[in-house]
């Protein structure tokens, strides 16, 4: 029996353990995809409670434990609500005790030993001594936002901005010589996109503000989203995120677009068709835009948002009642994507479908399109929120592996509103580093530590660096 | 290498034979949803015959066995017709032994060393012996239908009943002192909402003479149900079954589902757009009903039924013809809830999907709804039907525990029509064991016998009981 | 560590081992589904270069591999181009080391193993050695197309045939006493279904022209493919092939037929809905022809095809643009059957989707239809093409495993362009060996090594003869 999280934890022969402990684990992490706040590492935040670290915080929440906590019959107090601390904290350390198999019972104990070093068990029954000596460790000034950065060995990270965003911290850090880390916006357009929700009349008129133009017709907002796409370029972005329900493609006369345009702006409801419309129309031309600018694009679809409308009503959204649908939308990915390379325009693209039932679709239409010089150009993401697990992370990785070339991935990201997410990709490593040792030990891959020691740092970091085109030391 | 299902048959490692011989084994059964007839119990019925009580007898039938029988090349006289009883059981003897790898193999010989003693393999060479054994075997007064029942440790069984029944065979056991076991009847209104089907005038009919009611409208009918729910609630029902094609979610006004009724109480064919109205009408009211009583609401939906219509015309439903689905609904199930939630009136339910591709999709609608004090609310139903095997258990229990809490899971019922199904019990709490037990070795979760010990006896019968509200002693 | 695809290669116990160097190897090959040239059979043709081989060749080209060197960023001229043919091949073999995990990287060893008595591993230092040992080896006797497909051990191939073809390579290979191997003509009629696709008119015409009849209406479309199939019939043909989109049922009035078949001969465009129309009717005519006829039917969908416009424009279809779908079509899968088994004309059949996460639907689908003395008269086919993987296999063989009866199974096939992929199927044998291997070591299956090494034959080799009814010595 192997010990608890040990040093070889998720490591189950010799192969594994050489690739991860020689290899992967020694090479930075470039944190492309995640949703922290750049102010808190400009000011270097400090915490003085793990119940606000783990549980939530002003903005700051962590929806996945709030679930589990639920699921556990807590009442909400103890949960979102005015609780004391230590009985939050209690009520975790009981839930997550509980989630036998569950992801967020290695994600704990991989924080609790890496940031906070106890390397005992979370119960009940330690619950009072972790939170104890978790308080009193995150006052350490190693524990600050960019001290937990840099114990990570990060070098990079992409945020999630807004296009009306000024990214007023992102140069502030850049322009503070004090700070290691590199901190890149990454530009998510939804709210221009989603012409049928809430707000999207509001919206318009602070794009319009933020970019200059009046906006009335679609052009318009092409125009607009151009002016500040190009605002981020010249700050450094280079990298853009839709967060879609599913993936659309239906084409429309400009007459109908800007009608539908003018019924949203005149604050009417627009129908779904309306509005598939709309998103085609957008996504294709910021597609072209991201292909000539040498953007990637990443595309998170398939997941159901708010779905306990009780929950949404009194928290708003991103509280915990999301949940993953099934819609099929494989053609509609298909013809948008080959209208793109209709025009010469497909830039390089992250897909990721909440739904791992799409992940074998995903690469294998993703590889259809490819340009000489660029490794895999579409990718299929990594494992995307609850399927963030060590089965999901080995389905995403063994269905790269079958339908594309695995030495070209580009690995992992935190996806996190957390700064001690970062053990993720300690995580991802060596779910990646045992699955390849697996095959080696099987007989199924020639036994080349050195060939594969350079795939799991190029998996690691290298290739993403490279995908993106990424400046770091 | 391991001998054929001996007595650590499943188990892999020490923790998991640890979990199953010193804690699981020895929980009692409740088996909350099965379909046999509570009439077989109170009169304590005796068997003569294995082929009659392995393949058909009157209105039993095993279907699982009939398509092995079938997919094997032999007659129908042999699978469900009037061939010789010992020739049958050849046939199924031949068949099974060539299903390497298929459940019905492991529950035969589970039933076969449990219920007759017998430990060899059964195959066309064993078939006249292990025919006469089991025979004889049959005639001793423990095999009886309650004794069988008390030799499965089965503590409480809950039958699936129509509205209109007038359980007067839960009645009389009720009032039987000898026997041990409790038995509930569990209420399946099926038949009040498929109005697309052929029936449904004669069924509302049966559902008014039953209830009392005169049902002209729609809101007669949920008038004629609540009735019939108040008088299954008063026999001790607390506990729902739907089965759907599909999960529905389609809103109309009262005048058009008044208008669809009237025109199947006319004879008229109801097309399924109307009928997904009627039964999104129906559904909301009964959920809303089961949160205020505090009963259980299953749904299973994702079978396609009587495909093969040759058969369905001979023999009727529930003959060997029925197969797997595809039809998405995971928007419909998300509306659905959602709109009890906003009556706040979401029952606790579990889903089942006759598709497995649909587990996760399920685990994560489910957990956005919760309630302080009752755990996991809303639960991803144990593996059903043809994913009742060893690899749907493991992927059903993972996806549970991936995205839930496994701690809270209320697991396994039979599903079955036989008496001898509870060894599926058995079947499903080895693969929980090993499943935590190879977590355990590999350092995934920590040792700590005494708890997860605690936990799989949770999860193998104390869960059930707190969740449903059984009063058992 | 077991050394790299050694004998034992994917067989990780000794059960497995005995099944499969006892058994399994043992037994011929019937490639029942393939795509290769049978002048190339009937002139056994010679090969010069490993590049021409293995990566394109006038007509011949694997785009499999192209797909691999694509991901890896190689310019279409080293990958279907003028480029060297050894930069080529040092291209392929930098790629292929790349793709951890990938069968191409098993595929290409098993080849150079088994053809070119190279044991080493392929890689780019390796690269220029292997050239050359390949170009020489490939010039020796053996090494021509009728060699390749003796030392294979192949008693019969099925090509896969339009019909309107002649089949006169047929006729001569049938009529020359030196060809020891059976080649079989297998009808596929995709041009006459798909009435929506361009270039329907133009095959009408010569559907016209070999069968005699002249089409105006749909009845006469049936009677023209009714004639040629008689012809294929002639030859031996009993074997059929559908590639769909996806699978449909929409029935119509003949009337609504001949309008639409008339708009399609007068070069008008077919909706998809009409389209459906006209293939499903035609679809029913077949499969009752096959019905009567004993002929198996296949049907192959869930590929979305010349996904990227760019490539189909240049290079046509089958250049590696392809991929996965997930159109739901469940209903009408069972529907379609449900229809034929009205008219008690269910042929035998073997289904394939490319999405996997139809295999459990396509296997009970297809069991719901039975024929007595007939074993599994639906078969679930073979994992296909993006699924013809180590993981795709093992998922189709637990799936037929756990809803079917695996003894029935026909088994593999190479769907194969090429002459040396005749490996797959020891490629599939391992796989199938070390499966059942596991569950005898693991007391799951009993110890019979007697009945299993005839159940492992069955599966590898005489069920294919059975199940189609093929003329073998």
């Amino acid at each position: 029996m192997k010990n608890f999280m040990d040093k070889d934890f998720l490591l189950s022969n010799d192969t594994a353990k050489t690739l991860f402990h020689d290899y992967a684990d020694k090479m930075p992490i470039i944190d492309y995809h995640c949703h922290i706040n750049p102010q808190e590492i400009y000011e270097d935040r400090k915490f003085s409670d793990i119940t606000k670290v783990w549980l939530s915080d002003g903005n700051f929440g962590d929806h996945y434990k709030w679930r589990i906590m639920r699921a556990c019959g807590y009442p909400e107090d103890l949960v979102t609500g005015s609780g004391d601390p230590k009985e939050k904290f209690r009520a975790w350390a009981d839930a997550v005790s509980r989630a036998v198999g569950n992801p967020l019972h290695h994600w704990t104990h991989l924080e609790l030993q890496r940031y906070f070093g106890y390397n005992g068990t979370l119960s009940l029954k330690t619950a009072d001594e972790v939170y104890e000596l978790c308080n009193k460790k995150l006052a350490e000034p190693t524990m600050s936002v960019r001290g937990l950065i840099d114990q990570s060995n990060v070098k990079l990270i992409c945020t999630t901005d807004d296009p009306v965003d000024s990214l007023e911290w992102h140069k502030k850090i850049a322009e503070d010589p004090t700070c290691k880390v590199k901190v890149l916006p990454a530009c998510r357009p939804d709210k221009a996109i989603n012409i049928e929700k809430e707000g999207f009349k509001e919206y318009i008129g602070k794009l319009s503000d933020a970019s200059g133009v009046s906006i009335k017709t679609v052009s318009d907002v092409k125009d607009a989203l151009a002016k500040r796409l190009e605002f981020f370029h010249s700050m450094g972005c280079i990298n853009s995120d839709h967060g879609l329900d599913y993936v659309v493609y239906s084409p429309a006369s400009e007459d109908k677009l800007n009608k539908t345009l003018a019924a949203a702006l005149s604050g009417e409801t627009v129908c779904q068709a309306d509005a598939d419309e709309y998103k085609t129309a957008i996504l294709l031309f910021l597609g072209e835009w991201y292909a000539k600018h040498g953007w990637v694009m990443q595309i998170h679809y398939g997941a159901q948002r708010n779905v306990n409308y009780q929950t949404f009503k009194k928290m708003g959204p991103d509280t915990g009642v999301d949940a993953i649908g099934n819609k099929p939308c494989g053609a509609e990915l298909a013809l948008l994507l080959g209208e793109l390379a209709k025009k010469d325009s497909v830039p390089k693209m992250v897909l990721y479908s909440l739904n791992e039932n799409d992940n074998q679709l995903l690469a294998t239409v993703g590889a259809c399109f490819y340009e000489a010089g660029i490794n895999t150009k579409i990718q299929l993401g990594s494992a995307w929120w609850f399927n963030d697990t060590k089965v999901g992370m080995i389905k995403q990785l063994t269905d790269f592996a079958n339908l594309n070339v695995l030495g070209n991935f580009i690995g992992m990201l935190t996806d996190s509103r957390s700064f001690l997410s970062y053990t993720r990709h300690e995580y991802f490593r060596r779910i990646l580093c045992n699955l390849i040792g697996q095959w080696v030990e099987n007989g199924e891959y020639p036994n080349d530590i050195e060939f594969l020691g350079k795939l799991v740092q190029d998996i690691s970091y290298n290739n993403t660096v490279k995908f993106f085109g990424f400046k770091v030391d």
